[in-house]
């Protein structure tokens, strides 16, 4: 797609949303959406994660790492990660958690895996940013998850951006498995795109991972087993009862209004911006999470 | 400079470096620095911001802002941040510290200035990247901040990357000055380069900023006074006695070295990366920062 056509495409949006020539900011695009621009969160691809501070909500990513993220629903639902803990927390990187001890059992899922970094990007569903990106051909959003093609459209990938969920591994590509989880809690570490299964993305809750006590020893780990934050339980949405879960709605990326707001990132419209950019990166377009609204 | 050319600059610094063909690491080009590829922060343009956790250090970048610097330096030498506060902590985005009251006098120095948004090109060393950036259409590296210039090259601006401090602003372009002050601690707001005057950026001590608990109010401002975290001092390294000195080097960006550190960074020769990613985007060029070593 060229940039023109695109940003025609995004005039349009603009012009259907407002019916006038008035270019919108965010929060105009957010207001005047309606129900069908927000969808809900499936519960049988939703993790809770309880902390002692709260609850962390991790969105799963099966049409990028089936295999994963069957794997990490199975070691859930065993009670795998129930009482481990986060044993890693490096400053503007990651959070990281799993069996720091190693002693842990599995007893029906998969200690590894075959890594999962890309997929064919055929039937993959792809809004593309205009911008040019450092790191891949293309890049944009598919089912709510930042995204990236290389040049020619034939794989895909998900993107590290700020709150990324990824199967941690050691050094063969497929030592991982989904039984260390990492989240991104800093600058978009891109360079581990296609290098690490992407999992999911947390949708709520970041910053409880975000203001953890940074590890002083390498790459960030505690050093002594006492600093390490306990995991209460994780559990899959589902399993939870109704009354217990958080009803929560993602803005859809596949709509003339996920068009609009990419354009109101793009071009900074409200007064306070003297420079209006015009551009932007991947990373910089967060993706609206909100309460199911009462109806 | 053409992507070719640097990158024929990059193999002969690495070459000059090692003497052999093996690709360097990041902690390569470390481990085989040599004193002069290090620099002193130079005391007169360093604050030690002292927070009840710990020290805060701030190189100041008079090359970009040289108005707002000697403003800063104003404000900091006539006590006016002392006993002030950080108001403001916005998950992946920024604190803010300042005034929350707007009760403190200025004696000596101004209260807001003319935007220093950017600055002509001329005269400003940079040490280009070869890949394509969304923002800029040139980003590279200056006396140690990371900085952008127009493909024309006629302007050069420092860019908001995790760990660059700022003056906070209102409305109009020149309602800052550098009473309020903000540092980035999440993924790069590169929106906001030349919408906001950049003063320097934070050398140590960020993680003491980045996990202080998240404002619940509007821009992640502190909802009640009690929240706020003290600011017991800012002072200018130069007049704080040399015993209390933090004494640090900083990573020099106009040598082979540093050359040879972008070609680390972009190639990843290390084995657990299984794509060695080639590009490197400007803010995951971190700066490395170290004690002075004792000779």
């Amino acid at each position: 797609m060229t940039g023109i056509a695109f940003r025609s495409a995004l005039l349009a949006a603009a012009t259907l949303m407002l019916g006038a020539a008035k270019p919108l900011t965010t929060a105009d695009v957010i207001s005047q959406s309606t129900a069908s621009d927000w969808r809900p969160l499936d519960p049988q691809q939703t993790l809770y994660l309880e902390l002692p501070a709260g609850r962390v909500i991790i969105e799963l990513a099966p049409q990028f790492a089936p295999k994963h993220v069957a794997n990490i629903l199975a070691l859930v639902r065993e009670g795998y990660f129930d009482g481990l803990a986060v044993m890693r927390v490096q400053d503007n990187y990651v959070v990281q958690w799993g069996d720091a001890d190693n002693k842990r059992e599995i007893r029906t899922a998969k200690k590894t895996l075959n890594a999962e970094f890309d997929r064919p990007a055929k039937g993959v569903p792809f809004t593309a940013l205009p911008d040019p990106d450092t790191y891949a051909g293309q890049v944009g959003f598919s089912n709510g998850f930042a995204a990236a093609r290389d040049s020619a459209g034939g794989t895909a990938w998900l993107a590290h951006c700020y709150g990324a969920v990824g199967a941690g591994r050691d050094t063969d590509a497929s030592s991982g498995g989904g039984t260390e989880l990492y989240a991104v809690i800093g600058h978009s570490p891109r360079h581990l795109d296609r290098n690490v299964t992407l999992v999911g993305r947390v949708v709520k809750g970041i910053e409880l991972f975000s203001v953890l006590p940074r590890g002083t020893g390498n790459l960030g780990f505690y050093e002594k087993p006492g600093e390490r934050v306990p995991l209460r339980s994780i559990r899959v949405a589902a399993d939870v009862p109704e009354a217990e879960r958080t009803p929560l709605e993602i803005f859809r990326t596949d709509t003339p209004a996920f068009t609009a707001l990419i354009e109101a990132r793009r071009t900074r419209t409200d007064e306070w911006f003297k420079y209006k950019v015009g551009r932007v990166e991947l990373c910089n377009v967060p993706i609206p999470v909100r309460e199911v609204p009462k109806r």
